[in-house]
């Protein structure tokens, strides 16, 4: 295998978890304000209520520069379709989790992670007495061996990794041989990448991080 | 109650979840140069390795001025150390997770949530099923009404509501009371916040949109 198709995750990857999904940002945002019957917004207004950017909302949303209206905003309605189609998930992209330890069930029954563009087809783990278990929602967990044939006839296009650092990487390569195109990564570990899939990994700590800064801040204040 | 300390949380709140961790983000480009024995970086380095907005860090660390030297760069041990004592985790704040089923377990068990600031020390549970039992790694599982008094002796910071939705708000309301300054949330739920404690809901599906959108470009591109 050439270095460049088995390079080490590094620079980049270090962060990737850290992308900020602006565009996912936004339609929680017209997700929001259309359960509120708001017909439209401007960027304006859609900075001051979320505490975003104008500016950026505007350069990202230039592309879709006909549903703004200069001083009525955008349609909420028309952008929020637009950001599913623009996200891919105006059809359903199907999801296998490997690893059916906790944090792999409770991931088949996340409720984000079945509708709205994605289900969970199944489980995998190595376990036997794991396999032929389901999760509380009925995702089946299949053996290992069983992974090939699953992403084949299901068309899986998602992976999430659930098992432990050592067997991560192991579980990647076969991914990537089963021909899945986009991994998300819980294990806490870099993985060599293959240059045909898309890795994203998760780094659930800088969520405590950002409450122990909020913590920190109101310390210091009291401390003044 | 009054409503100002009860307000429904909504607007700032749909997107707590997002607001970026950028000191995190820094954190973590620091700690990998650190690990490569890099001694200095440049805001333009590290723009550039780590796919950041360079105009950005020099505004967020110009605070830190002490540690930029124009043509050097920051001193990347000193600039890490320095970032570890302003998000608060030069100490140890304890941790305890509220629901001992899959999730609560995971997270127990969760590296990132043990170590370098942060330590789990316990899961609270209403199920006399569980209660007594322990995490893979130890972490014990105590009774809810255990909780206060847990939150009083262990000197508790951060709580993670790992409960169900329906179930969120009571757990919320009892952990406020209880005097816990920071809640980190993964109960897909909007909670009526109190004005005392910090809440930060997370929300995986974010990352699940950001892979869709890869996997669509591609099509795009493919079909262009």
């Amino acid at each position: 295998m050439s270095e460049s198709h088995n390079r080490l995750s590094s620079d980049r990857d270090v962060i990737s978890e850290l992308t900020t999904g602006r565009l996912s940002v936004y339609l929680r945002c017209l997700t929001y304000l259309e359960s509120l019957q708001q017909k439209t917004v401007s960027s304006h207004e859609m900075a001051q209520r979320f505490h975003l950017n104008s500016a950026q909302i505007r350069k990202d949303l230039a592309c879709f520069g006909e549903f703004g209206t200069r001083g009525v905003g955008y349609n909420v309605s028309q952008l929020k379709e637009h950001l599913i189609r623009e996200l891919g998930i105006d059809r359903t992209r199907n999801v296998i989790i490997v690893g059916a330890g906790n944090l792999g069930m409770a991931l088949a029954d996340y409720r984000g992670f079945n509708g709205n563009g994605f289900q969970v087809a199944a489980l995998i783990d190595i376990d036997p007495n794991k396999v032929g278990r389901a999760s509380r929602s009925g995702i089946p967990v299949l053996a290992y061996s069983e992974m090939p044939r699953v992403v084949r006839e299901r068309q899986v296009e998602i992976a999430i990794i659930a098992v432990t650092a050592d067997a991560a990487q192991e579980v990647y390569d076969s991914l990537a041989a089963a021909g899945v195109n986009a991994v998300l990564n819980f294990a806490p570990v870099q993985l060599r990448l293959q240059s045909t899939v898309k890795l994203k990994s998760v780094d659930l700590r800088i969520n405590l991080e950002s409450l122990s800064f909020y913590l920190k801040s109101a310390e210091d204040g009291i401390a003044e």
